[in-house]
């Protein structure tokens, strides 16, 4: 297969490869082992705070000095109503109980202890230390914050679930749109939080490409090269590639959680709010099935604040049914490899078909 | 493109396009319209009684006497119990309330009027019809009927939405499969009613293409040279083709709804079971919306025998809102020719691509 250029030109990388953002598995160390393969490594920033983002920031710049992509989450933050507190009062009860009688210990915040970023401070962050690429999920960039990055000089790279959203990205000047399929793993990047449109890949990826003109990347699915070639045929001009590196050397999973995903069935793969208040693609466990249909779902990011400590603890205690394992719909052979290991191969695999 | 060779040769179709059956839009007109495309024609046998079938199969005999495939409901009849009873009555009464408020005048039948059928009967009725090829979907035929087909040589074409239905139709012996993604319109295929996978194409194709050794038709999205080429390079062997006859000459749709469908747009597009008990995706409309989280759904077939005098009423209304228009979820400029047009024209699509 001949690769596409319009991205890899653009983001002066060899290979139209993204290694995805994915917070809480991908780090400095895999954005690094990305460049080395010559594909584009990603920072996953999500919601940190601009302090956090920083030393991230620095972290993956004392690594290498190519350019990487900084992801972030640009949510609109949801009104603190009383009606929103009650529910959290009473969230955060059932959670701590539900984790008692599971024999974990863990006191969940309360709500005047949790501290909710805006991306905006996360942009001054970015400009600050030089950042050359940024991605972003869960909405669009304001006006303000498009102008200011784009003084810059700063690609933009924007999430699109449908073809609406692709096109209020275009229309706003949005450099490159990452086009996420059903199949992918983890959050969706959906505008709406509560109302996420659930079209898969091949149906998306085309229409997208039928409506805008900006270069796409495609997200979800993407193992192996016949897959990257479908993506191309369908007219990606990148592709994202995220589960594949779940397993990795870099990956920041424990060892129980790579030894879950080894196992996974079909079956197993669902979407649920009950950990974020967002949908994302993941392994079902005992969590989520007690949580899903519950009342004690949170709007983003409160849901996800509230359960950080519940899930921070049941990974040092190695207990599979309360951690967030996201993964996409593609299974195959999840390997222990490096990153840069893993995606020369797939490069070289993709290189190899005709 | 080069034509995949494995299911037109297995056919004896010059192009391995297959006309989906689509109940109520497809009809002997459009499976003639599709042999004198070169394709393959399909017959909608859905659930109907052995009678309903010969008759079908007869007339579309009298039209071609190229072969086509007939297609047939292989769902298990749910069990009978006093607590579906009761639920019946009740939403036959919701129903018709529904319809009254809506001034929809319609007497919905009483349980004891409606009458089941079994798949077996129709088998019996296409063998001595002398049939050559026989699609099915909701689940897979019985042991005895695969036998029963098998000494009489006919080919026989299984749906699947997951890998694991793959595998069980392979182990069963079944020629072909169809592999239905999420992007698909119409009923999903699914075994199990009520536990539906929602695996996109891209994930899906190529998972049951690296799993099973019999030649694949893929199914949901193709509607250009595009998306048969992305399929062709994830393993398929066959295109079936749905959404794109939808408004072609030989549909039985009525004008109104040819007129919704042109005017869809991407966030009307919805998975229901309320029309018919079984998950479908379709446009959306004021019944759906009525229905979709209400307690006045019956398992399939029994929702489906139900409302079927208030779809056919509602269309002799030209009430939209009433009515079941199903398509999947590529959107595209809708076609007013005949059946052999848009699938010629496809086909020059395709062969116009290197």
């Amino acid at each position: 297969m001949v690769w596409p250029k319009k991205i890899s030109e653009r983001l002066n990388i060899k290979y139209p490869l993204i290694q995805a953002p994915m917070f809480g598995v991908s780090s400095p160390e895999m954005a690094f082992a990305a460049a080395r393969a010559n594909c584009l490594g990603s920072l996953a920033l999500a919601d940190l705070s601009a302090d956090q983002s920083v030393a991230l920031i620095r972290e993956t710049k004392k690594l290498t000095d190519k350019d990487f992509a900084v992801n972030i989450f640009v949510h609109t933050i949801p009104e603190m109503t009383d009606a929103l507190k009650e529910k959290f009062v009473k969230t955060k009860h059932w959670i701590e109980k539900l984790a008692q009688k599971n024999n974990i210990e863990v006191s969940l915040p309360n709500l005047e202890n949790i501290k909710v970023n805006s991306y905006h401070e996360q942009i001054d962050a970015i400009i600050q230390e030089n950042c050359r690429i940024v991605s972003f999920t869960f909405g669009n960039l304001d006006d303000k914050s498009i102008q200011k990055l784009k003084a810059e000089n700063i690609i933009l790279i924007g999430t699109c679930t449908s073809v609406g959203e692709a096109l209020l990205l275009e229309s706003s000047g949005i450099d490159i749109i990452c086009v996420q399929g059903i199949e992918a793993g983890g959050h969706r990047g959906t505008f709406d939080a509560d109302d996420i449109p659930q079209i898969g890949g091949l149906s998306l990826l085309s229409q997208v490409y039928d409506c805008v003109k900006v270069p796409l990347i495609y997200a979800g699915g993407m193992y192996n090269a016949s897959t990257l070639l479908a993506a191309k045929n369908l007219g990606a001009q990148g592709f994202q590639i995220g589960s594949v590196l779940l397993t990795s050397q870099e990956s920041s999973l424990q060892a129980f959680e790579k030894e879950r995903l080894k196992k996974v069935n079909e079956k197993d793969i669902i979407l649920t709010k009950s950990f974020s208040g967002r949908y994302a693609r993941g392994i079902s466990n005992k969590y989520i099935q007690m949580m899903e249909n519950s009342e004690y779902i949170l709007p983003y990011p409160y849901q996800n604040k509230l359960t950080q400590e519940l899930r921070r603890i049941s990974k040092t205690l190695n207990n599979i049914d309360f951690v967030s394992i996201w993964v996409g719909q593609s299974i195959y052979h999840y390997s222990e490899l490096s990153t840069e290991e893993i995606l020369k191969k797939l490069i070289a695999e993709v290189e190899s078909v005709e």
